[in-house]
């Protein structure tokens, strides 16, 4: 049975693999602050040694940006490709860190050992469960179980800028027969998944500008217009008093859930108020008719991820601010157009300024949404695979994230996208303190290692 | 003629003054910010020093926050006190300034030489006119023409915690026939201006609380309260569509401007217009059916003086932010009571807060509006005293700002305040780039020779 020594290889060498991700995670890649450049290019020069180091032909690949990571090793069957990121999110605010987030250590706690610091789960840890699976394999078979191909880029927390030309380069070497992406987690505690529908996302920074200076809120208060009041009322308008969104157009190209989808999500029990509960949440905040799987998985969304305007330092400053910002986004669902989105959110915005006001604005990103081709066969190989190695049985589902690579992959090179993932509900992913159970990371590699062995043979 | 030499002198004496001046502006005495704590205990000690040299008994007085600075000086007539501030605003945005800010300097402008600097305006500016008049007068004639107090605080940036108290401990010592106060400006370019009305101020800071950490905004997009969007939504419903104020109560004591009052203020001129155009706006955001000087002078009014929550850095973080926080301020007329209005004002957030959200408040600052009593004969003679120093006649006017010292003056020393300052509208004062015209500095000296001449001789 070569999968149950591959199997026994990966519980033999499981320490050694926790102080490799260790190693990869002190190295702070944060890719949206441009501080950390010569840290996102020692990660990929890392990741190129440690791919070289188990037989991978391996290289850093500039771009405009941060560099790729591309490696291939060849082998029977199909040609997989292997997606995922070793870019990891800002810190702040650091003072909620109950550690150094780039000094990772594991930790005892009572729900067991965690991995914690910045990208244990959000994509370091997830990303080393496949090249740790290949190791074993090739360790004990000399070979991999088929040709792999692995493409780790180092840009997906700040919008992927320079992906997709790097992809319609590159097109030939990168096209396989299916795309593996570990970016998403667990269901629930002991249940896998796979996710077969992602959410798009078009991301939006407007600046609203009024006076040319700041004033004095004594002299020109009550005369002078205050943009911090203008952005508070567009971002109030956001949403009607129903949850929906009120941007124009906004719900065009936006599917009813069919009633197949519907009945299979009803039987995953999903609990809205454990699942609010567990971020100190109760009431479901999105449309008022719609089930909480809904607001997460298959409904559109617009949220604020930051706004500030004129003084926000200790103490008290009378100010009244010459500009007020917003970094704005949309979770996009079906046939929702980013582009379209983009344009009918500006058009909205320039609509409500008073004469006083100007605005600006920045994109950041666009993607739409994603639904997986789940009739290819390696998708019930991947199903049974899974199941095999956790205590529930695995599932189909949706996710409330964006992962635009999987449909850059449909449509630039042509290949289906499969992605399963381990993290936890509690993993803090983008917050601070983030951690990946250590469970999580052993039995990810075994996972990846069952299901390559079923893929290969699907 | 004794006024005519301690003019001279003045005229004479300016290059040094100037000097002085620049002296006092290099010590960053920035109140609100605690690392600043030894700046200003150092402001303090040299204003002590300088009014030493001038023949006052002065002292620096501990308080629990930053000290008082108190001076005597005897003289025959009455007793007058001048009050003034030696703490200046934060300096931030630092990058919008074209000059270090505690770096001072004359700058040649096509409008003429000006002191640039923080605190060029408010206050150490104007404070210094009256401690140059002083030292002119007392080196041309051996003594002061009345008996002076000096009193300078440090905390006027930051609500003046100490001031009270200090003043009830002292009561006797400060109590004097009347007050004097330098922190307000000119009406027009060449229009002196003694100020009778000035509005009151309530500070705020409410924090709105939703999830207990940072989220993705993935996976909780949607289905979990973002306490922005809470934020946003009160905020914009602080003001209707007629820019009326929305806070229950809000006018309760907020009286009709006195028709003589409302025709004088007519023959001022004032052109909104030309007001605002100097600010880069054009339209009066007040309440739709006020003149501009009522917006500014007579009419109570809420700002949003800084606002923050999640992600404000370079680039983007999908997060869903777990606070967002608010400063805002209410400017006070008449007899609107400070207290009553905060309390509204958190009732009315409370009301409006969803299940899943709370809010903590942190008051900074509340003080009544204040009237000066003009039938004092010193406000005609220091009306007659400043229009013969400036080109056009002094007038009576308003003033949007708070300078709650001077109603502190009649409540707790039982003495009239008489406000007189030659700061200019293009000062901006809290703002980068502050400046004070040298021909502000050197007739606002004068100004007060020729107001210290006839006050004690009214």
């Amino acid at each position: 049975m070569p999968l149950e020594k591959t199997l026994a290889r990966i519980d033999a060498d499981l320490d050694a693999a926790t102080g490799r991700l260790l190693e990869l995670m002190r190295i702070p890649s944060i890719s949206t602050d441009p501080a950390h450049k010569p840290d996102c290019e020692a990660a990929a020069d890392w990741l190129v040694a440690d791919l070289e180091s188990l037989g991978f032909d391996a290289s850093k690949r500039a771009t405009p940006g941060h560099p790729m990571v591309v490696a291939h090793c060849g082998g029977p069957g199909p040609h997989l490709l292997f997606y995922g990121h070793y870019d990891v999110q800002p810190v702040d605010p650091l003072d909620l860190w109950r550690r150094d987030p780039f000094d990772p250590a594991l930790e005892a706690t009572p729900a067991g050992t965690v991995i914690r610091g910045r990208g244990a789960s959000d994509d370091k840890g997830p990303l080393m469960t496949f090249i740790e699976a290949c190791r074993a394999w090739k360790a004990e078979h000399g070979r991999l179980p088929c040709r792999i191909t692995v493409f780790l880029e180092g840009e997906e927390e700040s919008g992927s800028p320079s992906l997709i030309p790097f992809m319609k380069e590159n097109r030939d070497e990168l096209s396989a027969d299916l795309a593996l992406i570990c970016d998403t987690g667990l269901f629930g505690h002991d249940t896998p998944a796979i996710v077969t529908m992602l959410r798009g996302l078009v991301g939006e920074e407007l600046t609203i500008t009024g006076p040319d200076k700041d004033l004095h809120s004594g002299m020109y208060g009550g005369i002078a217009m205050n943009p911090a009041r203008v952005l508070a009322r567009i971002l109030a308008g956001l949403h009607d008093d129903t949850g929906r969104v009120t941007v124009p157009g906004f719900y065009d190209g936006v599917p009813e859930l069919p009633e197949e989808i519907a009945a299979q999500w009803q039987g995953l029990g999903f609990d809205a108020g454990a699942f609010l509960g567990g971020v100190g949440l109760s009431d479901p905040a999105g449309e008022a008719d719609r089930t909480g799987l809904e607001m997460i998985w298959s409904r559109p969304t617009a949220e604020i991820n930051g706004m500030w305007s004129g003084y926000i330092g200790a103490g008290f400053k009378t100010v009244l601010p010459s500009q007020a910002a917003a970094k704005v986004s949309f979770r996009l669902v079906g046939a929702q157009d980013p582009h379209a989105i983009r344009k009918n959110f500006r058009d909205w915005v320039r609509a409500q300024l008073p004469a006083d006001c100007g605005v600006t604005f920045e994109a950041h990103g666009a993607s739409p949404a994603s639904r997986m081709a789940t009739e290819n066969p390696a998708f019930e190989a991947a199903r049974q695979a899974l199941t095999e190695e956790w205590p529930n049985p695995a599932a189909f589902v949706g996710c409330g994230g964006s992962i635009p690579i999987a449909g850059y992959f449909k449509d630039i090179l042509g290949m289906d996208a499969l992605l399963a993932g381990f993290a936890r509900d509690d993993d803090a992913l983008h917050s601070p303190n983030e951690k990946y159970d250590l469970e999580s990371f052993h039995k990810g590699i075994r996972s990846w290692a069952r299901m390559l062995d079923r893929i290969c043979d699907a």
